[in-house]
């Protein structure tokens, strides 16, 4: 076998629910296997390593330095408490793993920057877990919303992530709780809205971010729910509810001067192996405004490999290159979570500062 | 004929392009005629009468007085501008006719009251044109956001209603005149928004409005694009876009704890005969989250009669009940139009004092 033709060697760092998920999406990607996984007990990765399918040959460690110091770990998947992603990534980069982050990526944007400049100097790849933008769906989408006559420039976009969580989630779950996941629904979730209106906006970042409403808090000042918009120089708008309190939503409502976009499922799709999304375009009333017309079409896009597995096989491309090519880290994937992280730091600070406008700069 | 079967006979006051649609409505009402119209100039009523089916004995004035003194008259529908509300419906309520005014109802609610005070003290009968709270999908939507078991508590909404305008439009219609309608888009079609999301709430009014940019204006200093978000002392949170630049567009996106809500045609639908939407209700993750169920199903209403023809039908009825029955006018639908018109008044306050949040009281 080539030497360009190996698998990209991955090690998971954690065993939280997700995990499963990208061990499975890691095993379905055709450049990419998994040669370790860690957790801080021995027991729990042993017992991952079983129930997920990983190959015989899989090393599991009691700790996430093992997986961290592994000589044969090209790249480390993280699902870890946010709390503790500046440690457990910086670490990684200067062992010189590629890092794989799941999102949300940092508590806040300096925090990010750590991590950033530590795969930086060290010449790893940063990546993020926001997998939907590696669906083939979403090129689709953004090719819509990126041609002049049928969508033109964009005027506005609503975007929601919501999910009721069970009274256990409520009390238990890492995503509750402020020692971990300090940002609660804004981060798990939020991030994903903020995400879409990014992209939707081709990562020009807004100007403004003002919460809408006191945000639902938890008994530990944890955001339940929130909502905020976001503003730019020129007439765009955007706004998002994020709620961990609602039944499940992932919609995106994106409208251009001459097209709009719809889409219910964006971050995961209803069902693996095919996307559907709707567009309009040029619509006008008929005569005496009874109806409109053209009608909004719905659009299919299928894939064989589930997105996760499209995000793996991408970032294990991108490793690939540097391993074997001496390509240098693409800046693509880092600024897109950075631009992010910018603008959750934004809505928190809005929200903290009693819903007060705040400016965003990169 | 019994006298209850007879029909309720309108007089049109105004010729304004939507006064065609709304014609064929009367016509098309089991319990309305067309018995007059007029218009400034004769010319123009003359023709308007003999371009829209009007019954051959319908009188055809050169005046609005004319239609309003008219003692065969007992309803009027007012397809004027903005401006010329107060004056003509005050007078038409001084001549004991029932009052059908078209939207958005008043340039601000203390002169809404002038023509609610009007009504109520003349015993007739006031309703504003919107017409999709009649259509049978609406019965249908409400029904489902009731649902305690399928929607649950309403938790957020967002609503949107967009066309994109021709140049002529932008430099002639009366929507963007300052001295006509003043309130732009905010009044022509934002007022559409927030009585969606008046209606998801179940006319409980929100406590306070914000706008959230600056919103796009004309030379003359008309609204042609603004955005608005509203919150109520719990939880719920709504948000809206209404523009003149953007392609066709309105949505309602209603999430509830258990359920959510979307329509994309809520004002008018793209068909006459029927209407869909699409409901969701407690969908959960698959195994491992590759997925979610159950996903979003799709309804279709029917409908034979158009939704104004249906909201003509209610006018009609409710005239009727007053002038057979001895029945005082109902009170839901000026209260409906007074609580829009109060949001409609803040997002105003919103926008012209910089975006800063203005409360509502009723």
């Amino acid at each position: 076998m080539a030497e360009e033709a190996k698998p990209i060697r991955f090690g998971i760092v954690g065993c939280a629910d997700v995990a499963r998920k990208v061990s499975r999406a890691i095993t379905l990607a055709p450049n990419a296997t998994i040669v370790a996984v860690g957790s801080r007990s021995l027991d729990k990765a042993t017992k991952f390593a079983a129930s997920n399918g990983l190959p015989p040959n899989a090393k599991v460690y009691g700790s996430y330095e093992g997986v961290i110091e592994d000589p044969e770990v090209d790249a480390v998947y993280m699902p870890l408490p946010t709390s503790l992603h500046v440690k457990w990534a910086v670490l990684a980069a200067q062992k010189r793993k590629h890092v794989l982050l799941e999102t949300p990526v940092a508590l806040r944007v300096s925090d990010l920057d750590l991590i950033l400049e530590a795969c930086a100097s060290n010449g790893v790849q940063f990546m993020d877990d926001t997998m939907w933008l590696h669906h083939p769906r979403t090129t689709k989408m953004f090719q819509f919303i990126s041609d002049p006559n049928h969508f033109g420039r964009l005027q506005s976009v609503h975007s929601t992530f919501s999910y009721g969580v069970t009274p256990y989630f409520l009390e238990n779950d890492i995503r509750v709780k402020p020692d971990l996941d300090a940002l609660g629904a804004l981060g798990d979730i939020g991030f994903y809205c903020i995400g879409t209106i990014l992209w939707a906006s081709n990562y020009e970042l807004p100007k403004t971010a003002r919460a809408l409403h006191k945000p639902t808090y938890n008994d530990a000042g944890v955001i339940l729910a929130c909502a905020a918009s976001l503003s730019w120089e020129d007439d765009k708008v955007a706004t998002f509810y994020c709620s961990f309190l609602s039944d499940m939503s992932m919609d995106i409502v994106a409208m251009g001067t001459k097209g709009s976009l719809r889409v219910l499922d964006y971050a995961i799709p209803n069902q693996e192996k095919e996307a559907k999304f709707s567009t309009s375009s040029n619509s006008d009333w008929v005569e005496l405004s009874i109806g409109w017309a053209p009608h909004p079409s719905e659009h299919v896009v299928q894939t064989d490999l589930p997105q996760e597995a499209l995000l793996i096989s991408e970032f294990a491309r991108l490793v690939g290159a540097i391993k074997y090519n001496n390509s240098k880290p693409v800046d693509t994937w880092p600024t897109i979570s950075r631009k992010t992280q910018l603008v959750v730091d934004a809505v928190k600070a809005s929200i903290d500062n009693g819903l007060e406008p705040v400016q965003i700069q990169y």
